[in-house]
């Protein structure tokens, strides 16, 4: 593989609990803390460890909670202090990594930025890494660019990006401008999109110039331009930093990137996709987590936890083990076990997507010192 | 209710883990010193109240194991001493109230003695009080009685009594001679006895003079007889009862009670039933601890715990809650939890019975501490 992108600065935005993950995933260990593939590392230190070779270690930022600051650190030890981009509370996609895009900005104007979520699975590194190349390439010539990942089923879960025009562009071996996105589709749907082929996976990647970002977002929403202006101009100053991020970063717009920059980029034509051919998850739910963990053999019981002690008879599923207890599940299908040492979750596969609304229910009644 | 009967023992033998109830069952937990009613109280005290008006508090025995005796005088304070029969090891139902019935006859020569299960569940007290009545007033008369419970469906989890000739004695409403025992039928034979009307679950309870039982055991098995005549001569003897323990006690036969006596009485025509027309289950299993916690509602989900705090979403079946964490059920049908602070278990009230399986696979395994 070749050396490190020298113009290139990679962004993670770490934020999201991963509420449809509870009880694993809680507002102080969220989902990009935990290791859910068994890899022995955290979602985040996998992110981390694929950027570095394509930005260097010193050039990879982390948009993060204040609260997460420790956990942070304790994952990427050595990150650099100026590295950690900390919000004093969400603000939601577009104003994280809009503040990246300016304070990078701020210190190196011809910058090209690439965000990519600390918390999805990506099999495949090598590939990834040479898309990841096109799409820098892409965005040298002003494009802000995504990576869209082809489909290996008809998902329901994520959105689509449909291919327009091909792009040529030097150092690009397959670009294409971005005719549309479509929110996540049903299985019709979704099955017409795989067959057509111009259809790919949304995985929310961008990549392109910091400057180029900038101007989009103050084309979309000026006030979020500004607050980020004022945020990146007193960033640097030690003194001057936590003022500002107090004054300033609760009263940003919260919206997502999506809606500031890609859609209105696509629609003028500034918005290229590069296809990204590997495995790529967002990890959504325990369904995601047990497909992924059992190799999609349907018949498989998963087992996430690195002390487990389970004894299974006949099922199939994932059992996530956070305590020391034996675990024994008999006869049980598709079964989802989750065991925390203050909080037990059992549903199947099926119900995946209504853990959010027991994280809610919780909430409302009363019982968040499990959240 | 009348008073108590002058010339009864009712004794308690309360042994026998409950093997298909873990982890809720455990070695130092077992069944009959848990509360699976929701009742506030043990099934042992539920039994020792059930019993109190028949016998008169101070005539109810147990016979227990020595590791069980600090729980068992904490669920029944202030039971006196002479009436906790201690065993070394458990050898079976023939020996526990063979014992009982050797140490009363020395002591009250003409006692009628009746054995009831510790860890079973009643519901119509009052009627099960007029069905002991006729059963002591059958075994004044010479007779080896029992209670046989008048089916409720066509249970294949139960052995079966066939009543015979009717008996006529002054004092038994309704009482017959025993044709036959049967063992756990299938379900087409169940129907049938059902339909039939002349067999009764045998649950196990025993009613007789003990001088009239302790010959239908030397009858049958000598050995034992002449064991349980050794122990009960040394027993009210402080010094002498602890040495003669360890040394009869674990040589004495390991039978059941059902071989020993109920049998070849019932081919002599010595064995008499006396309906019991009161809700009755043995509780062998998670299935039956639903179906008597859930009123029978099969779309209920049953919770089993003071401190449950749980939380449930179009989910059936039963929790058990032996731990202060919130347990959340999603989607999951006739589902079996048992929580408790170092093993869970989670499957299905179809699966009930392959619970033992996983006991004896922990036993194999090395994890015994969990059991």
């Amino acid at each position: 593989m070749a050396d490190a992108l020298q113009d290139f600065y990679a962004v993670i935005p770490a934020g999201g609990v991963g509420s449809r993950l509870w009880p694993l995933s809680r507002a102080d260990a969220p989902k990009f803390l935990h290791d859910l593939t068994g890899s022995g590392h955290s979602l985040l230190r996998d992110t981390w460890e694929r950027l570095a070779p394509l930005a260097g270690e010193d050039r990879i930022a982390v948009v993060t909670g204040r609260a997460h600051r420790a956990a942070v650190e304790a994952q990427l030890p050595g990150i650099p202090d100026r590295n950690v981009f900390l919000e004093s509370e969400p603000r939601d996609s577009a104003a994280a990594i809009g503040l990246a895009a300016a304070i990078l900005h701020r210190r190196e104007p011809d910058v090209i930025i690439g965000s990519f979520a600390a918390d999805h699975v990506i099999r495949g590194t090598r590939v990834f890494e040479f898309a990841v190349r096109d799409a820098v390439a892409v965005a040298r010539e002003g494009y802000i660019s995504t990576i869209g990942i082809t489909p290996s089923e008809p998902a329901i879960g994520f959105g689509y990006i449909q291919r327009g025009g091909e792009l040529i562009v030097d150092g690009a071996r397959d670009a294409s401008l971005v005719d549309r996105f479509v929110e996540k589709p049903d299985l019709e749907t979704a099955k017409a999109y795989v067959a057509d082929r111009s259809y790919l996976w949304n995985a929310g990647m961008f990549i392109s110039r910091a400057d180029v970002l900038l101007a989009e977002i103050e084309a979309n929403n000026p006030a979020l331009h500004a607050g980020l202006m004022e945020l990146a101009e007193a960033w640097d100053d030690r003194d001057r930093r936590g003022p500002v991020v107090d004054r300033v970063w609760p009263t940003l717009p919260k919206i997502a990137i999506d809606y500031v920059v890609a859609e209105p980029a696509a629609e003028k034509g500034k918005l290229a996709v590069v296809p990204g051919h590997f495995d790529w998850d967002d990890v959504g739910d325990f369904a995601s987590l047990a497909k992924l963990n059992s190799g999609g053999r349907k018949n498989d019981l998963a087992i996430l936890g690195e002390n487990a002690r389970i004894l299974s008879d006949a099922a199939s599923g994932i059992v996530v083990s956070h305590t020391t207890r034996v675990i024994s599940l008999i006869g049980v299908k598709d079964i989802v076990v989750v065991d925390t040492p203050d909080a037990l979750l059992v549903t199947t596969s099926e119900n995946a997507q209504r853990v959010k609304g027991v994280v809610d229910a919780l909430k409302l009644t009363g019982r968040g010192d499990v959240l």
